[in-house]
């Protein structure tokens, strides 16, 4: 796996090959395709493995840990949206993410693996707006779900969609934003 | 156009092709082929008059405006989901919509076309969105374009990353949580 996100973060979608993550890590291809039959689903593999690498816990302070939790979010997704491209590229595309999404809708196991795997992470972070609701940090009717799409949907949004940056300042004005709402 | 758009949402991505526009539309090949270079400019043309059939004007009530804008933008995300696929798939998956968005990360022109016809576009929303706090129905010190991220980035991450249903229901209850905010 450290071979697969190094070789990935470096080649992009586009040049990553499971042959190639064979040889890096010194196993047999077929080790590799028995596993994960196509890049597709190596590269969802990756991914589930760097969400797990962001611990999601209620501090009894949920403006803190939204913002904690998605700026590793923006930072992850930065790393994809740079992979395979020269840091001074300058390019705002989504690149990896995209390709992912894409992959998503061609193949329905891929499909199936990647809403898998953001339903299991999601369900940390709607467990941590429970708690902020339990603790009277929130509208005792909030709906985690709902409040979680607002946050992790403009982040996404913004690197698929509009190419916006996804920065530290930004995320602190998304936070304020659901946090308070809009109307008087 | 109309034959562009018939023939886009009944093959679907994959199988949409420019010289089955030209033969469908009754034109020469080489006239599509001069405007739009490939099938990925053609349609993101499409799309943008799709995204053009949608009146946006403040009417006085912020909250009926919003549900009724997104309620339109669902059906369009909801009709290119279903593009190319039978009734009855049952598939939740985002298909053409997370096709666009990965040309639009391969292909720098692209990119740059589908980020301007979403930038022409939203801004209409944030004047609306403007004019929503000048009247009063919104905090003074609200930032429009990070609202409207809330409210576009949750139904784009509901389409591509989740796969949850995007319907009206969904709509009432976004819009209720982002007018209002989720904090005490």
């Amino acid at each position: 796996m450290d071979a697969a996100l190094e070789l990935l973060l470096d080649r992009g979608y586009d040049r990553f090959s499971v042959d190639e993550v064979a040889a890096k890590a010194g196993v047999a291809k077929t080790t590799l395709y028995r596993r994960w039959p196509t890049k597709d689903h190596l590269i969802v593999a990756v991914v589930a493995r760097l969400q797990d690498s962001v611990p999601v816990e209620y501090s009894g302070d949920v403006r803190a840990d939204l913002t904690r939790y998605l700026g590793e979010i923006a930072a992850g997704l930065n790393r994809m949206r740079q992979a395979g491209r020269p840091a001074t590229s300058g390019d705002t595309s989504a690149g990896l993410v995209a390709e992912v999404a894409a992959a998503a809708a061609r193949h329905a196991d891929v499909g199936a693996a990647v809403q898998a795997m953001f339903h299991r992470r999601n369900a940390l972070v709607l467990t941590l707006l429970e708690r902020a609701r339990e603790s009277g940090e929130l509208h005792a009717d909030v709906e985690p779900e709902v409040v979680f799409d607002q946050l992790a949907g403009a982040l996404y949004y913004r690197l698929l969609i509009t190419g916006r940056p996804l920065d530290a300042a930004y995320i602190d004005r998304l936070v304020a934003s659901v946090l308070r709402g809009a109307s008087v």
